[in-house]
């Protein structure tokens, strides 16, 4: 059950929220084998100054920011994680937007810290 | 302190807000022992489109998603998050929530990660 | 690099939020000694009725709820983050914004768990 939440311009929202959803969840049935099924996104548009950044930390040219907050149990190992860091970077690329502008933050948990609808 | 975030549909929030947080704060109090008092509620409405879903996964009829997430202290027993878990669940339910549409997710921390007020 | 994220009233937002993440930076440096350019802050501004509390909990006269969301790397010992509550609070309230009024939580993960621009 990972939970994503994006938090991203309200632009991007608008033209690409279908298209985002698929393909981080593409990403997830790719990179960490859950099934398709195993979906909850939240998405929280932005309007201008809600999301502030530093256009060059890390050594990049960062234009935007699209953050992935992912909550998933801890049963991952470390290539797996990077796997699908890889792999969301990678089809969200295909939509247009910049590796440069995503930043993925993962918080994990256990399997006795949820429910999900029983 | 345990922090409750809600993300949810902007009708449900415009009708139940108050019960909700009021029932939410029951549960916590009935199945942790917390105090009352001990009350720190987000609640993020949302428009259609920005809560995406699967209706089927883990075997559940799930019409919509009300995302409850829980940030406490690393001290309770998983008997305890359950318990935690079908109160709310089961006040939820007494307002007309289906206990279907309902995701639960925890994150714990420490003592020392906690600033309140003084 | 810490994420930030700010749940705060909307006339708040709409008067503080440049300043206020200014000062939260400039906490993050010199509390933790992150470099300037670290900086990653999602604001949520908030109406009335989303943001609940009690105005009394933890002995403190509580009148309105600022809340700081910090998803840190695990490596700063206890006293670097008191550190950080307490230089945040500090900067804060020279903008004007009660300290009873804020609350600070952390949540800590690993290196391996971000992405930030490549």
């Amino acid at each position: 059950m990972p939970l994503i939440q994006v938090d991203l311009a309200q632009h991007i929202y608008n033209e690409l929220h279908e298209q985002l959803s698929t393909e981080i969840q593409a990403a997830q049935v790719e990179a960490l084998d859950i099934t398709p099924d195993d979906l909850f996104h939240v998405f929280r548009p932005h309007g201008p100054g809600e999301l502030k950044f530093d256009p060059g930390y890390n050594d990049v040219d960062r234009r935007d920011l699209l953050l992935i907050h992912i909550t998933m149990v801890h049963m991952y190992p470390v290539s797996k994680k990077r796997a699908l860091f890889e792999t969301i970077v990678r089809r969200l690329g295909a939509l247009g937007l910049r590796p440069e502008d995503i930043l993925i933050s993962v918080v994990e948990n256990g399997f006795e810290d949820w429910y999900a609808g029983r």
